[in-house]
């Protein structure tokens, strides 16, 4: 079974984080939340409070095929502070396992240096913040090993993204049917 | 500003619940999470551990313009479980306020009698149990102070016609603009 992480930062964006565990649990991933603050309970950006199956303290992070950055004010900033997330995401990238980001949380890319010159969307806010990306203004992009979106009306499709990336397109498809999605 | 209380049973649908709260808040109304179990901590379907503003036992729900009823398994069977959740949403619908709900959580309202004969969607697994109602088979339906959605897929556009409802078409605009969803 495939295992991802998701880091949530206090002001994480509700749906931006929670429709990808939604997507990826109903299509059999192992996903696992993970504080990136010192409590288990960490609050969305719209208040939404949430507790998170473990932290970064305590998560042994090495054995995850994926890891998600939810967008979100003052969420995304927050990741972006992180020097114990940055490099975990680049030891992630550059190993070639996948890193999702969505909304403003491209920017954490963009501060560690990862994938820079690759195909990337974001939120529209951030977009001047992209130097040195391609920035395609679609919904998701998909370039090799880096998947991002553009804002919490795509999380959805995001979350899809990511699922089809570490299995197939009959899972999606399953996943979405039940979801409605057609 | 206009009120919402969205009930949380053991096994609510994750997104269901969670992009009305978010398209809402966002838009200005005053969302109030309410436990229906004896904890303000509540599991969704999916695993996800929420905590609640408050619980069912604790909130004086009289002053709220609107109620919503997530989906989700085993949500939604609690939800039609509890005479209180069905007393509470009946005098809300019959004195002319808002009841929203989405994928399974319909049958709640097939369960109190509320609303028959209006135009209703609903999950495709529960459409032969909402007898008596004119089911359109779309993403969502809207008949007098009744909005209904058909599942998960279609947790935004539920939350954008609710905030429709209360606001008017320019905030869900802003809304939507804000999520990236032109």
């Amino acid at each position: 079974m495939k295992k991802v992480y998701i880091f949530l930062a206090e002001g994480f964006e509700t749906i931006e984080a929670l429709a990808p565990v939604d997507v990826l649990r109903r299509g059999g991933i192992d996903v696992v939340t993970v504080s990136i603050t010192d409590s288990e309970t960490v609050a969305s950006s719209h208040k939404v409070l949430v507790k998170a199956d473990t932290t970064f303290a305590k998560a042994n992070l090495s054995d995850g095929d994926a890891i998600i950055l939810p967008g979100g004010f003052p969420g995304y900033a927050n990741l972006g502070k992180s020097a114990e997330v940055g490099q975990t995401i680049k030891n992630y990238y550059n190993s070639g396992k996948l890193v999702a980001a969505i909304c403003g949380a491209p920017t954490v890319l963009k501060i560690n240096e990862i994938g820079e010159g690759k195909l990337i969307t974001c939120h529209s806010s951030v977009v001047a913040d992209m130097v040195n990306y391609n920035y395609t203004g679609t919904a998701t992009a998909t370039d090799g090993n880096l998947i991002t979106a553009d804002g919490a009306g795509h999380s959805i499709v995001f979350g899809c993204e990511i699922l089809r990336y570490l299995t197939n397109d009959e899972t999606v498809t399953s996943v979405r049917g039940k979801m409605e999605l057609k």
